[in-house]
């Protein structure tokens, strides 16, 4: 990689004398690992093997990349995947939670029109385990390939003191770029915009400890089929379904629209579900109105709410309920946008609509209709 | 800060009865935390409340930034703090763990000739603790200020299920940049050159599980002062010294000397100690002979040697032994680049030379000389 995978290894005897031992094995692991890192570059990597930290040129120069950027604005976030790890540890799974890891992290930086760039980890663990470990970071590795973003570092960890036996703890970091007079801000949204919904590939990375107390409250087996979610995979499977990663489709909609700027808003929908999150894209404004049966349900959602017996609110605060993504656009564009995103594999309702009001969402069904707060800012 | 700190709170009942007024506390708290966030900023961070992610603008088309940068290459990397983690929780002082891990990160940065641009951190808990957090996020403010660069970013996660009470973890993420042809590489490095040290703080980032390790040996009292160590100071106090950063003085020695290109090579002595790091920096055609005489060490490394029986490889491998950063120059700037420096705050010495060899480092002392390993690549 382009940054040698570092890791801090506290494990330090009063005496070293089987160091050079394990120095050996580490490396030819490490090695494994970059395999993996490897396969994530593109042109803009440089090569920096040993070093202190992870080069990236950002375009200048060269043919494929010049000045694609006039007036670049670096974007940049950070994130984990929460209790999702302790379902991957249960399951003894390791090799999807890295593309949540990276899901978290890629689909919070496209908010603002940007391009993934690279991403780096940070990866605690009580002690090596190479096969836990290789899985986690091939993980990660495929989900920068589905974001186009090249793995230029990482951190591992080993701390003892803190994990427990088998726990660890992962940490993202992705950084993009977007065009300044091409960043998507909230004051570009108006009345009569169409709020369009991604449909997501299940809890995605949020959710985790409810989840687990159903599991436990209503006596659930990970390694069991139930006929009312799916007859073919085991509850555990469809629970650790990795998160699905937007960037791509994004990216290319935002290039092909560039001119126009026909997109005025989007929303990653993460902890706090639809409403909590569109809300941040918002200028105080307008609200949106969302239509709650806009959008198909997926089983795994009424399967938890009945075998926990959630309320319809506290669903809607936790979960994602079937949109992992939200697009905002002007009306003349909704179809073909929504059309343009379907050829890119995305599922795409339109779930609801801008009008005039004061930063607020409202989910508007038969039955009843809430208003979110505005996220504090 | 340009991005509202996050926070993932999976603490969900299966009820949600008194979220309301959680959250307005939680509001709270975090414009406290927003308040040490935003002294960080410079004109090139864009406010983005609420938004997902944290924006900087590189450089262009502003009057004081225009055309810094022709071909950047961004820089980056990730690090924590290791288990000096554990010696803040048994102090309970929490406010300068903040500035060991902005100094972990940038520390490596600098290393490639880059500038720090922005920093972001990912803040795992058991549950939220108020004073803790608070000066922990003070600590990376501070540090950021140190550095120079902006905390436009940070994730709080609360994950009862895997941190002990009391227990949490701190990584963090730095972005730098810097002009391509001015990029410090391996390659710059030829016989002759001179190898200067700048004095760490103390024992920094690395190693504390060993100096755990001769506290519980030697029965040693963290609120206790000893005569040999510091007589003003307890040892904890002394152990807790927030690592050096020395972004700030690297980055203006650079710019002076950015024309004549007289810095060959950097190194950050971290786990590993000044060989294992030092290589780092050098090309496979040449060695490093340091001498071990021609700097001083802190009495904190004699006094844990003494009391936990620790050999002198064992020390030079696990400690920074006095010596935080090293910068390898032409020999005919050694002069004036050593007053700079100094001018600057460093306390700086002459510790070694470059030789023809094969990217290997050499202490060189009354008593032996030990090689070391070239790191793996």
């Amino acid at each position: 990689m382009a940054q040698a995978r570092k890791s801090t290894s506290p494990r330090t005897g009063l005496t070293y004398a089987d160091a050079g031992i394990d120095l050996d094995r580490y490396d030819a692991f490490i090695e494994t690992l970059e395999g993996h890192v490897r396969r994530t570059f593109g042109p803009r990597v440089i090569r920096n093997p040993g070093g202190f930290a992870g080069l990236f040129r950002l375009d200048f120069n060269e043919r494929l990349f010049k000045r694609n950027y006039r007036d670049p604005v670096l974007v940049a976030c950070t994130d984990g995947v929460g209790t999702k790890i302790r379902l991957a540890q249960l399951l003894n799974i390791y090799d999807t939670i890295g593309i949540d890891l990276v899901a978290m992290n890629v689909n919070d930086l496209i908010t603002n029109g940007a391009e993934p760039l690279f991403f780096l980890d940070y990866f605690a663990v009580r002690a090596v385990d190479k096969p836990m470990m290789t899985a986690v970071v091939k993980g990660i590795a495929d989900g920068c390939t589905q974001a186009g973003c090249a793995l230029i570092g990482g951190e591992t960890a080993e701390m003892g003191d803190l994990y427990a036996p088998g726990d660890f703890d992962l940490a993202g970091f992705a950084v993009g770029v977007v065009e300044l007079r091409r960043m998507i801000r909230p004051a570009m949204i108006n009345p009569g915009d169409i709020v369009l919904g991604l449909a997501s590939s299940g809890v995605h990375s949020n959710g985790y400890s409810l989840v687990r107390k159903v599991i436990e409250h209503a006596r659930l087996d990970l390694r069991t089929t139930y006929a009312d979610l799916d007859p073919e995979r085991t509850l555990g499977r469809v629970l650790l379904t990795p998160t699905r990663i937007y960037a791509d489709s994004i990216v290319r909609v935002l290039r092909k629209y560039a001119v126009k700027r026909v997109i005025t808003g989007m929303a990653h929908i993460t902890g706090g579900g639809l409403a909590d999150n569109l809300v941040r894209a918002l200028p105080a404004s307008v609200d949106v109105v969302l239509d709650a049966g806009s959008w198909p349900i997926p089983p795994i959602f009424p399967f938890l709410q009945r075998r926990g017996g959630i309320s319809n609110d506290e669903m809607a605060r936790v979960f994602n309920m079937g949109i992992g993504y939200c697009v905002i656009v002007k009306p003349a564009f909704a179809d073909s946008i929504t059309a343009h995103l379907t050829r890119l594999g995305e599922n795409v309702h339109v779930i609801g609509k801008i009008i005039k009001g004061r930063g607020k969402v409202r989910i508007e069904s038969r039955k009843t209709s809430r208003p979110s707060r505005r996220s504090h800012a």
